[in-house]
């Protein structure tokens, strides 16, 4: 992972959607007529900047109401999660919020968001539903991305997430909510092909080991893949589940043991790590990323872009934490948010490179150096971005948006 | 500070570039006469947003040549600042890059950095000199800020730091810079009027309490007021002297002890936190920002914009880690980067609030709540700036700059 390979003067070859050769520029004018392509049709883009693949968010709960401010504040001044949620904050207020919302004002909400988080470089989003969990809010939430992911530029990956909290429906009947998620909800998902993959929130108080198992079980035979939120707060045996299940990814594994790390050394499972969260939490420690790489495990970072625990739409700055919190490499950082990070969506074939074969998802960052995109703090410095081949139409101006000038 | 006054359905009258009247909307039309402003002189502005003071970050060192990348990685795969100092990184590192370029290289630079500060909604910005470290270099850089201020549309204010570092011809002889800064660099300073405040770095292994103390008074005997990067690393006496100084502010402060918080509590010192650096050092501990505000002291916040250990831009990114790293409330770390960063300033009746009589310096945030400038972390919502009762003109949009697409 602390190799990068960095080209200067190269040049890109696109044909339709994806990259058909990369090489150095001086090449580029004659190479088109191997590929049989008429002059005519060629149109020629020249960057000032570092060109890099797509970022790849493979973790984000894109699709909410309302910001959870009030949770910001009550967390800053001491208070518990526990206090905050039993007065209303918490991932439940954002499920009242998103059952009460119809399909169509989701539908704008999260094509904003989605908006700004490709103006910051993300071309492939993972988007996690799990603010609904009740089979009709869950399906809504779905559909938002299946409706969204049609629309395009970015290329959207649909997680369904139903087990990320028990409802309060269910408070005492966890065992409950388990079978209505295997046998009802889990099956009208794959049934309607609304996500790729399962996704379970495994934490003690929340999904124990055994109910993740049998959750995730109940995925992998209807077809879906699966993910596991992972030893967040401490190593419980999360990581390993991940592994033994083939999950594409464990994530957040702030907590995770030393048997955890051993697990996912050994296995094609990748670490997803989120220092976004444990930053706006306020969290003092992180996930151990240098011993999960050292140990030979597979590390990617992500936003966790979501209302409650992290507001951030920008894998760049989610890289820098990389570098600074989580003591990366920055060519590690990179990685972890191109190539790894598709493998935690099992696109590792199709993303996160530019080679031959790949989409021609490309992101331009102002920099002299390539190091710069995990170094500013705070700033985007993407200066475009291209999806399937094509322009992104950039976003509309922060600065001439939401003022009017007239005469009085 | 936990209390801000904020107006729904607001407007804001505009005479020339003060602020003469903020109100209800429903006033705003007839207000005008009682100006004496003839109507067809009004112009009017909509927004759509949250509109507040034009931000004040005190404490930047925004006169710098190159990024440094290899110390970034050098420090998050654990080397010490030490053994990166000594192999050519460091502050060192930037004064050599100072020292070899031109004034009009270091104004094209800055110039550029400046209006991305801008771009954040900052209005007021500190600039700090401190990489020349001989007369001529230090000089250099103030002139950089001298020509930059007359262009404007940002407020720049010019502090000298020629005690930033002791520079390496005088290693072994720091006894004889300070003499030198005391005797012929802050009097030339002073007699060119490159600068209102003059600020130490007085911490351990670079200046001592004694050579601070010698400086600032010099200092204060040329005119300028004082300044001081104060108990960064531990609480050896800095706060304590900038009170007893009459310091503007003490700076970083991540250090500091019983002893110098209720020093800054019983002056009017500012204490200016510079969490951006803490995190982007990888530091594990911040300034104890809540024990200050408790204690009675004035808390600013501010980028310490830097490119060794804060290469951050945002002073909204600086209110978010204010919230979530330092626990202020949101109010409280929006008065730290308007009301208490000008006091910080000496400004505290010119700049940060929107009020009869103050600089119409103002900023649009994209937001429907207020408490969201300390929220999103790490992307810009500012939409709109205005200094000095003017537009000031959107940067060049990023997504834009960087390609040209032209026939092969």
């Amino acid at each position: 992972m602390a190799e990068l390979e960095v080209l200067r003067d190269a040049a890109v070859l696109i044909d339709g959607d994806r990259i058909a050769w990369v090489g150095p520029r001086t090449e580029a004018r004659g190479i088109h007529s191997a590929f049989r392509m008429p002059r005519s049709a060629l149109q020629m883009v020249e960057v000032r900047g570092v060109l890099f693949p797509g970022f790849v968010d493979c973790h984000t709960h894109a699709v909410f109401g309302a910001p959870r401010l009030d949770d910001h504040q009550r967390r800053a001044v001491g208070e518990s999660y526990q206090a905050i949620a039993a007065t209303g904050g918490g991932i439940l207020q954002s499920v009242r919020d998103v059952r009460d919302r119809t399909e169509d004002e989701l539908v704008a909400l999260t094509r904003l968001r989605l908006a700004t988080l490709l103006a910051h470089g993300s071309t492939t989003i993972e988007v996690k539903s799990g603010y609904g969990l009740d089979l009709e809010a869950e399906l809504k939430q779905l559909r938002v991305i299946r409706r969204l992911a049609a629309e395009g530029p970015a290329t959207l990956v649909a997680t369904f997430l139903g087990a990320h909290e028990v409802p309060p429906e269910y408070r005492d009947r966890c065992a409950e909510y388990v079978r209505l998620l295997c046998e009802e909800m889990i099956p009208a998902v794959a049934r309607e092909r609304l996500a790729g993959a399962c996704d379970v929130f495994c934490e003690p108080g929340v999904f124990s080991i055994a109910e993740s198992r049998a959750i995730l079980t109940a995925a992998r035979r209807h077809g879906l893949a699966v993910k596991l939120h992972a030893d967040e707060l401490e190593g419980a045996g999360g990581a390993e589940l991940a592994a033994e299940l083939g999950a594409l990814s464990a994530d957040h594994l702030a907590g995770i043991s030393e048997a955890g790390i051993r697990a996912l050394a050994t296995s094609p499972t990748v670490a997803v790590l989120l220092p976004a969260t444990m930053l706006f939490l306020g969290k003092r420690h992180h996930a151990p990323a240098r011993r999960l790489i050292d140990a030979g495990a597979a590390v990617a970072l992500a936003t966790d872009f979501n209302p409650g625990s992290s507001p951030t739409v920008s894998l760049p700055f989610v890289m820098a934490l990389g570098v600074s919190q989580l003591g990366l490499r920055h060519a590690e950082a990179v990685q972890a948010a191109t190539v790894n990070a598709a493998a935690a969506l099992g696109l590792a074939g199709a993303r996160g490179q530019i080679a031959p074969g790949f989409a021609a998802d490309l992101v331009l960052v102002e920099a002299a150096d390539w190091r710069e995109v995990a170094y500013w703090l705070g700033t985007n410095r993407v200066s475009a971005v291209w999806t399937g081949g094509l322009a992104c139409p950039p976003p509309a101006a922060p600065l001439s948006l939401g003022f009017h000038v007239s005469q009085a």
